[in-house]
């Protein structure tokens, strides 16, 4: 069967608020081909990945992506394998590319899924899907009080474990810092697995890391998630040496295979983080899965989104039993739960399985998701090159 | 003074050919500030850096890219450096920011360096611009008689030196690849400093670029650009000790700073190819060129576009007389050379300088421009976020 039609839906909260929290909108993906539908979802920037979806050829290795996804053949995941690479090729030149193409090798699996009727971890090849224990990831409350309540909150809601970050870590005082890196231990409890997110904060500059490392093994973090930007792997390096036994974790940013594996090779980190929305789909989080399998570091899943982003991150490692914390969006937007039908919840005993049904598992609420739906038209030179299309 | 204005201007031939010529369209950026105006230019697919440019916010580390620079005090270089952090954290999840970037970067040096009147290289610190040494840099033939043709022309017209690249290079057979190198070195000539470019045919795939190797040894080439494509460390690293005395170039495809460091660092390449209209800009790529001068490494332009990109690419290791060659696009597209009012000629010794006047030293031709301008519409939710700004 050939795919037919490749379908861009920028989905948006009526107001997006300047805090760093990605469910405030979503680009929504439909794919169809033969009979059959599949759905996916691009992180960030709805705009621009619809603009690459469809923008004019600038030259040979910079072409609009859904020139190298229409018309092509897709029976099986090896054509899902040569499509990615068709869009890399012809997208090498625009940047935005991989982004774009998360979405739709989102989609193609889903798509295989429901025509073979198997979840897509099986068309992966893997047997079985373990549960995996959820961390919540949370902002750091304005204030340690606030962060004390919402550790607190997690172990009343059955978290074991817990990730907080942003907000201000790391741009105020160190003392502020330690601060709420005991509060945020003493709210989920002694027992319970603490995770803290820098998000970049400082940039590649080891000292200020430094000066926080103290109260990081105090309270037995597990890891400390980007202190620094993706390429930063120098930095990173030093930081690893000083901060055992605490962990670095790291990769979110990576938009591509070579990035993630350069992080395990080069920066050290003990927990790789993908996030299959940017890094050009479950195919290429899948080779990240092997990669980081081969080389003793533990893969975990990136979402901050909507739980059809959830199950696409969760398939391309669902097989691997040692690979077992999974990031879990405890205080998503409205718009992202409410756009599927279909949600992830934690099980009797706190776990998150992927279900046993075809593709992803989820489906698009479509009601939903029109209350959502941002309207869109680009017009290049008088011609509209996209319009929102029909649901 | 304050930037008042940040406008995008769109420009294409009427046809874009499927081939690899990067001057077949244009993104050119014009920047105000007090009464002063510079001019700037964005590698590739204009259009998805304009939606980059007006997108709307997706939380706090994915917002417009306009949002970072307009009303920013824009006094000294510094603010420049500060702007440039700002438009990265601000888009950190936004993955064509730094094409975007790049544009708007080179406008803030020409401006600056209009204001203070000096060239954009005294503003990076150099007292003295010197000379390059062009190498012609053109596709190769259809055929190696074509290819002969060509070295012979670029001969007669005063170059010293030729990369050939793209075409059917590594796409067909390995004898048809040494035949095309071999007329190349036949038509520049044997005292010609001979390059050739791979485009990243092989992605990552020692093998095939290995049995290349003996020919490009034959012929005295000087460097082996791009074999597999900027993030293949290891693949650059395995055939750069094999292909000893023949260097390995690349670097073109880095969108910051870091990638470019890696190349250095792991890649074991002996030439760092940048373009400013992609990595970030001059300041980025002057921070390249420092590294690569610390670790032994020569810098070299990558430009493929116009002559307002070519000064900018040019700027940032002006200064450094080790790094004697520079890219010069010998088979542009008329828009590529209509679009500006100054151009940069190879001198009667047949070297490259940059103007000795403020800025970029390179006006654009407004009236051509127009003639080259594409009409632009975005639309989001019925509001008008972009429309193609008057001349």
């Amino acid at each position: 069967m050939q795919i037919e039609s490749v379908d861009f839906f920028y989905l948006s909260m009526p107001e997006v608020l300047d805090i760093g929290d990605g469910s405030q909108d979503s680009l929504l993906v439909r794919l169809q081909a033969g009979n059959h539908v599949g759905w996916g979802e691009c992180e960030a920037a709805p705009l621009v990945s619809i603009a690459s979806l469809v923008c004019p050829m600038s030259h040979s290795a910079c072409k609009p992506i859904q020139d190298s996804v229409l018309g092509q053949r897709l029976d099986s995941t090896d054509d899902i394998v040569r499509i990615g690479n068709l869009v890399r090729e012809s997208g090498l030149d625009l940047l935005q590319t991989d982004h774009t193409l998360s979405g739709i090798d989102i989609a193609m699996w889903d798509l295989l899924g429901h025509r073979f009727q198997v979840p897509v971890y099986q068309l992966l090849g893997y047997q079985y899907a373990y549960p995996k224990t959820p961390y919540a990831s949370v902002l750091f409350g304005d204030t340690p009080e606030q962060t004390l309540e919402k550790g607190r909150q997690m172990r009343r809601q059955g978290y074991r474990a817990g990730k907080f970050g942003w907000g201000n870590f790391g741009r105020s005082t160190v003392q502020s810092d330690i601060e709420q890196v005991r509060a945020a231990r003493e709210g989920l409890g002694e027992d319970g697995i603490l995770l803290i997110d820098a998000g970049t904060v400082w940039i590649d500059d080891v000292e200020p890391a430094k000066l926080r490392l103290e109260v990081l093994k105090e309270c037995g973090v597990t890891w400390l998630e980007e202190p620094f930007i993706s390429g930063g792997f120098s930095a990173y390096h030093q930081l690893a040496k000083l901060a055992h036994p605490v962990r670095l974790a790291g990769g979110e940013g990576a938009n591509n295979y070579y990035l993630a594996q350069h992080m395990i090779d080069y920066a050290d980190i003990g927990f790789v983080q993908i996030d299959a929305g940017r890094i050009g789909g479950i195919s290429v989080a899948k080779q990240v899965v092997d990669y980081a399998q081969a080389r003793g570091i533990t893969y975990v899943n990136h979402t901050f989104t909507s739980h059809l982003a959830l199950s696409a991150s969760l398939q391309p490692y669902a097989g691997t039993e040692q690979d077992n914390l999974c990031e879990y969006p405890v205080e998503p937007k409205p718009l992202a739960l409410e756009m599927t039908l279909d949600h992830l919840l934690p099980d009797k005993d706190g776990k998150i399985r992927l279900p046993d049904k075809p593709g992803l598992g989820i489906s698009p609420d479509l009601e939903a998701v029109a209350t959502y739906l941002v309207d869109i038209e680009i017009k290049v030179g008088g011609q509209c090159l996209y319009q929102t299309p029909l649901l």
